[in-house]
């Protein structure tokens, strides 16, 4: 047997068209397209015109699990299968991190038959929004370390200084560090860290600013630390809010490739669906709308985090509607969630499956309550059993619910066209439910989230959270969403409880402001800004040759 | 009176020409086109024609002096004054830094209505290329410090891991560092540092690479630090070079953009002049050469650094010919050469012209010493009083030197139409003289440098320069071609002597071996690898309306 083509070798046989042409059947016009080289382009979003927008579907998934459920994957493969069908379909997603690809993940552009190209390029630097938001996120810690090196006019006591620098790597090294070392010449010396970008503030900003002007107030808005007296400081403060906005003039446009079917995708903006809200910027989405009839895109993780964001943060701020939701689901997701390890995984398990599915069952339930009629997307795998696959249909007739199973990774589009026409079935008039009202307070949208999606019992504050509310109180801050960072595993706040825990307390460590975001970060454990490389990092294994032909992205 | 305008102004009141239009009148084919947006673009070095190599002229200048003697934009004018009459004339030259930008310098591709355009983009992010960099650089120190955690197999030295991390930001905090805090998961405590990307040895790589091979194989090269046994460890040793290269996939290819004159320019690379060589890259200036048939690039600061450091490496390794060279001087730097203080500058004193001139007397030499035919471009200001006009000119008959007038801020490619007459009757047959060779060793090189270029009497080495010395005979690097670090304010190690000091001793701190690069740095004094900010950074300026027109860029 031969080895299956790797997701880079097949993007790389695949024939490109001209970005030019991509954007014609997008309807993006001369006017409007910016290209960056052959296969990708910026659209200019004061170009877009202003038309009725396309229906709206939201790509969520159950707990993830250590196998992977490839949602973009399945995503891409989905949209594929629409335009297939004769509909004017488009992708909206995020940008991959340079971190994880140099990391474990070795790419994220999709997989397979179902990837968005040129995928090197896409993994690799893009169109530099990533390398733009570092710039304008460090450019902001020096202008503060500057202010306090030349006189510290406003008072900024720099052990309270909660910015910190950024950079799109995997290292560990960089999490806990002290700066401006060296003598009186060489800074302050600080206690501080460095998240990975897509951590950063900046990114949950331009996620989810309407424009240019506006993304600078965000940026002025920011809030980069305390004075002595422990009055919050912004980045408009430091006249930063300028420079920061110029840095960012062209990563606000979003960007344009396409699938390997040939289908319009705007790709843009990654910020962490834990600490961030973890979807493509609404630019984009807003964008893809204008020129599609029919619009899918993706919540990170499961539907307790990304898509609970989705609805309470990114479509509230941007005033977005739904029309449907897709959530994805293996097999193995739901073996996972029943108690199989990871290596136990290919067996057929029919137990397990009975066990396991109560997850399912209640990101189904989770997406209802925003006020959409989900469709499952159950994602073949060559290790499903034919026993397995008929159990978890039957189990959806019974649970009511539709689903439909589809080979994206192997087929493309081709492989998701029952899932296509299952999901315009299942369309509804558009809506855009929240939970919760912000103006009932922090406490509240925390409860609310905890009983509604994460089923817990009770919420508990630490000492250090009781501090931090009374804080955001004082300064009124008490009043914007919540983005409650909760591990992706568990609806709980203990990653060992799988399935579908119930009873359980959720436990708030932390309050963090993200006035520029326009956010409060709700921590309910350790979260991990800035991963680590593993042994055998991915970057050992990525090579190009001579011709510039690049291998070892997964 | 009205206020001149900036030259961000100027910039953005110009119709700039589609860079497809500029591509076909630079016999740029569309095939090697890779368009960045509608105004930039690389060109794909594997599809430029192998032609008869255009001949090549090097821009240099005297000692630079805080007044600033616009050696860039006299290069521009320079080059639209040849394509005024008629000549295929381009331009290479390096790109800005994104950290000055912020800090003091607040632009750098030219001024007034000599400039590349779009001077916003190519002040800010570009095309990516030093982001790219700095990816690269950081990957790589990830990589060391995850191998360190993770084993350590190679039994590399946490204290003497001489790599450190970059960003293109002024951020004096970041120049002493210590990483790795925070318990045994978060990496090895380590003394380490950022420097601003342009001094980082990648860049170096990047001016010197001939393709991306030899890039590779440099990246490769790169020595890291050393084992506990203290021998040297290559980044070929931790696997990295393939995915470095494979970042720098795109930043290999040369940019290209448009003078205000409609001229073609090829702007890449953006190495230091005192710890890397100084030029833009090998690549671009080659890409001109194949492309026109005269090309102007320049070397950094005065003749004793860039010029020198030009033939004596990028030359070298390059292969290159030279048929001319331009010695930029303003009346503002021969009076500062001749004792005057900066306030002082605007006021007539022939005195100090006279005293002054030795500056410039040294650097003709000094260029007729690599075997090219030196012509003076006397930068106009609107200070310069005719007296002192006539007594340069007439130094200039006296010592047997061709020099011009040209008006390039004010009045662009027109302004140095005469210029541009003499340097063509003053172009020679193609040379390519270096000083010394390799093979006879880093003291003979230092020792010749010292001797010929800055007119030295002895060099002193540190015990520390010995001991490194020592250690680099013992590894075999003590044959490549050295990087003098000097200041650039004097001839001497001492920036206090101006116009041309004689009898000094050139003092030999410590000796660094840049083992991609392929030279070895010579510190002969403090050299900032990380600048800071003012207490007003330009930063504070810098904003963009609404419309995306950013102001405050000079």
């Amino acid at each position: 047997m031969t080895q299956p083509k790797s997701d880079v070798e097949i993007a790389q046989a695949h024939e490109l068209k001209p970005i030019g042409e991509i954007a014609e059947k997008a309807g993006v016009s001369d006017a409007a397209l910016v290209p960056y080289g052959k296969y990708m382009a910026k659209v200019d979003i004061t170009q877009v015109p202003q038309q009725t927008p396309g229906k709206l579907v939201l790509v969520t998934g159950v707990s993830p699990t250590p196998a992977g459920e490839g949602k973009s994957t399945m995503l891409i493969g989905l949209t594929d299968a629409l335009s297939r069908l004769g509909h004017n379909a488009m992708v909206a997603l995020r940008e991959p991190s340079l971190g994880p690809v140099m990391g474990i993940k070795g790419g994220a552009a999709g997989g397979g038959y179902s990837q968005v190209v040129p995928m090197e390029n896409i993994n690799l630097h893009f169109t530099g929004d990533f390398h733009a938001i570092t710039s304008a996120n460090n450019t902001l810690a020096a202008l503060i370390d500057n202010h306090i090196q030349q006189g510290n006019e406003l008072g900024i006591d720099p052990r309270r200084v909660t910015w910190q620098r950024c950079l799109d790597v995997n290292d560990r090294s960089l999490r806990h560090v002290v700066t401006g070392l060296g003598g009186p010449g060489n800074g302050v010396p600080t206690e501080t860290g460095f998240t990975i970008t897509a951590a950063s503030e900046i990114m949950a900003i331009l996620g989810l600013a309407t424009d240019l002007e506006d993304l600078k107030r965000r940026l002025g808005n920011i809030t980069i630390g305390l004075t002595y007296d422990k009055q919050p400081v912004t980045a408009s403060q430091l006249n930063a809010e300028g420079a920061m906005a110029a840095l960012l003039k062209e990563t606000v446009n979003p960007n344009l490739v396409q699938t390997l079917g040939g289908t319009p995708a705007f790709i843009h903006g990654g910020p962490f669906a834990n600490i961030a809200h973890g979807c493509n910027t609404l630019i984009a989405t807003r964008t893809a709308m204008s020129y599609a009839d029919i619009v899918l895109t993706e919540a990170g993780f499961g539907s307790d985090l990304g898509a609970e964001k989705f609805f309470d943060i990114k479509a509230r701020y941007g005033d977005l509607d739904v029309a449907g939701a897709v959530i994805v689901v293996t097999i193995r997701s739901i073996k996972h969630n029943g108690g199989v390890a990871k290596d136990q995984l290919k067996e057929e398990n029919l137990e397990a499956l009975e066990k396991g599915i109560v997850n399912l069952e209640r990101h189904v339930e989770n997406v209802r309550k925003f006020g959409v009629t989900p469709v499952v997307a159950l994602n073949h795998f060559a290790t499903d059993t034919d026993a397995e696959r008929a159990w978890v249909k039957e189990w959806a007739e019974r649970f009511g619910v539709a689903l439909e199973e589809a080979q994206v990774w192997a087929r493309g589009g081709e492989g998701a066209e029952d899932l296509a026409r299952t999901l315009l079935d299942n369309l509804t008039e558009d809506t855009a439910k929240q939970l919760y009202d912000p103006a009932d307070g922090v406490e509240n949208a925390i409860a609310t989230i905890a009983r509604e999606i994460y089923r817990a019992d009770d919420v508990q504050y630490s000492p250090s959270a009781l501090k931090d509310l009374q804080t955001l109180k004082d300064n009124g801050f008490d009043t914007l969403p919540v983005c409650i960072s909760k591990t992706q595993y568990s609806f709980s706040d203990d990653p060992s409880q799988l399935g579908a825990p119930t009873g359980h307390t959720l436990h708030v460590r932390n309050l963090l402001p993200r006035t520029g975001a326009g956010f409060i970060v709700v921590l309910t454990g350790d979260v991990m800004t800035m991963p680590g490389l593993p042994k055998v990092p991915s970057a050992n294994k990525i090579d190009i040759d001579a011709d510039g032909v690049i291998s070892g992205l997964f």
